[in-house]
């Protein structure tokens, strides 16, 4: 089954009481295509501009799974940049500097090869772009939007329109509150559900998750884990694990939950245990800084730890 | 298996952002032992003063398994009463004022027919009177102490003493830190296991909480609820909950877990199935003021409740 990504690639420079580093690969696409690669083949649509290093581009193809015939590279313009600054509880960050680059210029368009996409991932960008990628995907079979406090804030319209359109959400707990101002997740939970989409995740970092679902609820703890490096990206590997492990061809992974397609993906049951597989690779994505934990990542250890997280909570 | 808990039982004044309650029944000992209760007879060892009203000792009738031979009440003494103040995100709270009364005077003596006690619970108090009432319970299968950041701040000597001699230590997330001076969860729990303990259970309040064990890593979800009126008393209800579990007779709630004494109670394995119970029991406690839910709380609501939350993590 075909999944498509939308969202940013960016440089990202990144400040953590662990360490920091420069002008590295970044952007919600291009973690949500990495750990959604691990499951089996995703669509790549953002852009760039032209001072888009190498180095970087070469990133892409130790991730062979990940179809760039949606990346466009556009002469004359920057690239995405972002700086952050992660405070002493890694749960916590400060945007240092942005730089919007293409971002500020007209979205990238769908390619024709890939308006079959049957499984679609608005990674976070301006609703109404978000609403724009959707329109050239009518043959989606699960949408899924993430989105943050800006668009809350200066977009709420937009994204209220788009909430209509869409299977599900996935925002951060504190956004979840300014957007419905209820503090109770649960409450937030249905609070959005009743504007549109079937469900809605609500990610707590090292908390874990919550899945909200018009057909039940469900919590999922973090992996455990000592090896905190950089949390950057790990919201986009999450979404990338949990679209992957719907969309994907794999068989590995499913450890008897599925053998081929999913017949209906948004149901309560696939999108909670798709959601273990976006814990597992979120908790290998924060051992390293940019994409360089998934870049080493085997399909055995991924399973290895797949399985860790299953005997922990069996009960 | 005999189970025993000391602590404080005291008369609370609870101002939270859904309601306020004046003088009413709390302390860790009456939290944990009716939550205990559950699962099987517990013996409490705690002091009030004369000042008692007949209105909450009457409480402790509607939970027949609670043995109060352990009971002192103290004349001229007075009872211990607290305030507190829960912000709005009920994770913080702040103490409007403490009465020690009977908590400044000798600590209560643990009864003869209590010295053959298997399983100890040494509720919040300095750690100095848990060693002293951990000495009169020789015969002592599982011992697990909870404590606070007062006693981590004045009596840590006597805290780290302690833990050479108990299994288990139950506290809260922001005390490991304060404890260890580890931020990472996993980091700060295993540097108590160096202190001597098998296990720590790091509460998280609504995030659940992690168990960090010899034997392994397991991070457990709250019961999601969206019914939050008090957390008071959570934390005992839920190591009462646990210890109830582990050392109750009752078959019902064992769910194919066990049907009997347990071999070796303190295991990583038995910990962990036993928190899962620790877990709702106080998601039912958090549902209302004092003991108001528990009092209720039939065995029927509590095993579809444990059903529910094995559901929602089963894999």
């Amino acid at each position: 089954m075909s999944l498509i990504v939308t969202g940013t690639i960016g440089i990202d420079t990144v400040v953590t009481p662990n360490g920091h580093a420069e002008r590295i690969l970044g952007g919600s696409c291009t973690y949500f295509a990495a750990a959604a690669s691990l499951y089996g083949a995703v669509r790549l649509v953002a852009a760039v501009g032209d001072d888009f290093p190498g180095e970087h581009r070469a990133v892409f193809e130790k991730f062979p799974r990940i179809d760039l015939a949606g990346l466009e590279t556009r002469a004359g313009s920057k690239t995405f940049a972002w700086g952050g600054k992660y405070m002493a509880d890694m749960n916590t960050r400060e945007t240092l500097f942005t730089e919007l680059g293409v971002l500020a210029e007209a979205p990238p368009v769908v390619p024709a090869v890939f308006h079959d996409s049957a499984f679609v991932f608005l990674a976070n960008t301006h609703p109404g772009v978000q609403m724009g990628m959707l329109e050239q995907l009518p043959r989606r079979r699960l949408a899924v939007a993430d989105t943050m406090d800006l668009w809350i804030n200066i977009a709420r319209p937009e994204l209220t329109a788009l909430l209509e359109r869409v299977d599900g959400l996935v925002l951060n707990y504190d956004e979840a509150e300014l957007f419905t101002g209820k503090r109770n997740p649960v409450t937030a939970g249905r609070a959005i559900l009743a504007m549109g989409p079937r469900f809605v995740v609500i990610k707590k970092g090292e908390h874990g998750a919550l899945l909200v679902h018009r057909d039940g609820l469900a919590a999922l703890p973090a992996y455990p884990t000592e090896q905190v490096i950089d949390p950057t990206g790990c919201g986009d590997t999450f979404a990338g694990g949990m679209m992957g492990a719907l969309a994907g061809d794999e068989g590995w992974h499913a450890a008897g939950w599925r053998s081929g397609p999913l017949e209906d993906p948004g149901s309560y049951e696939n999108i909670r245990r798709a959601l273990v597989h976006g814990t597992v690779v979120a908790s290998f994505n924060i051992e390293a800084f940019s994409l360089e934990r998934l870049t080493t990542l085997s399909p055995e250890e991924l399973t290895l730890r797949y399985q860790k997280y299953v005997a922990m909570t069996r009960l």
